[in-house]
């Protein structure tokens, strides 16, 4: 069946940057690409929205297909419409970022995708597309909402030691912070749980577990608070 | 002439929530629709994005046909993708919105808009489409913006007073704020020029003037230095 219109329409796509924190580094979930154009290459997991589902349930459907992965926090980013970013014809695509747990870091690649691998953000390869000014963008956002929302436990497990929280600032803002002032700051805001639980990495002595508080979050910020790392 | 696609494909618009401040108060452009659906009624200015033109320019060139108004500070919000957002069809829209100095306030009404106005954020008529969602998403992105980027001088004339400024934030963000408090903070970052000029306002004394520093800004930022008021 044809489809026919008056104007010329583009065509309409979603790509979503899946952030992903293991062993101290900031990872991106990549797919390599089994179908023209850019066949063999490395690009961001997405696909054409149908015209029946919103940009959200396209974004989630794609990351599902191409990725298995589901129920993840995602966010609308940016819609990217260079007029020559696709080579087959004019495609605008609607940008989105995801963060996911490490328990949630299998891959598994299926549909359009021959392969899904996670990279670090400091070693990426060439990218398909535009998706490396996609990836800039979404980084950037990523280090700006992590200052000022409590979205960096969205990458930590369940449970988490302050060393943990404070490794992935690090490795998202790429700077090293000082100690005693994170943990001053973060503990401050009374958004951490203590648990009766501690976790032992090598020969440190025992850390205290914690798991962050959303419903106290949620109430905080209806009065008004600003969350500020 | 006719285009046809294998798949159906979703119409492209552009909306523009256009930002002014005047007399204390925040205001918004709407346009007063000339053409079905919602004929009569308020709505954004914007319309269909061309094949050969990109978003940006879809928004720059649909403001200055139904507004008039054009080079201002001009950023993308969100796109909104509810399936039944149009009545006529399905119609995806990248929403923007843009700053503007009182000096640009005239307004001037073309094409598809019968009448173009400014009303007050707080007494906004009933919206075509979701114009009242993409208003409501434009207003929040607006006050957390303020707070972390300069850009409340896009919305004043080129010199100022610390007053102006302020009542500025306190319309924007529909709060108090502590006058010796703020210019404290305003001043701290020693990104206001003084002029070598007052401004008088009724019986009131003479107040000094300020203009905003870009260039300066710039420089600090890129040194890693956080705007915060």
């Amino acid at each position: 069946m044809k489809h026919t219109y008056e104007y010329p329409r583009a065509a309409l796509t979603v790509d979503c940057v899946v952030f992903g924190f293991d062993a101290a580094e900031l990872q991106v979930l990549l797919i390599e690409r089994g179908i023209s154009p850019f066949k063999g290459q490395w690009a961001l997991p997405g696909g054409f929205v149908r015209v029946d589902e919103t940009l959200d349930e396209a974004a989630r459907r794609e990351l599902l297909e191409e990725t298995g992965l589901e129920k993840l926090f995602l966010e609308q980013l940016y819609t990217f419409s260079s007029v020559n970013r696709d080579p087959r014809e004019r495609v605008i695509s609607v940008a989105y970022y995801a963060l996911t747990k490490p328990t949630y870091h299998r891959t598994q690649a299926t549909t359009d995708a021959a392969d899904a691998q996670w990279f670090s953000v400091r070693h990426i390869p060439a990218l398909a597309f535009d998706h490396a000014d996609i990836l800039a963008t979404a980084l950037q956002r990523l280090r700006g909402k992590l200052r000022y929302e409590p979205i960096g436990f969205e990458l930590l497990p369940p449970k988490f030691t302050l060393s943990h929280l404070q490794q992935l600032y690090e490795a998202v803002l790429g700077t090293e912070l000082d100690k005693r002032n994170f943990r001053k700051k973060v503990l401050s805001y009374d958004l951490l749980l203590p648990l009766d639980e501690t976790h032992r990495e090598g020969a440190h002595r025992p850390a205290q577990l914690f798991r962050f508080d959303p419903v106290r979050y949620e109430k905080l910020k209806k009065k008004g608070f600003h969350f500020e790392l």
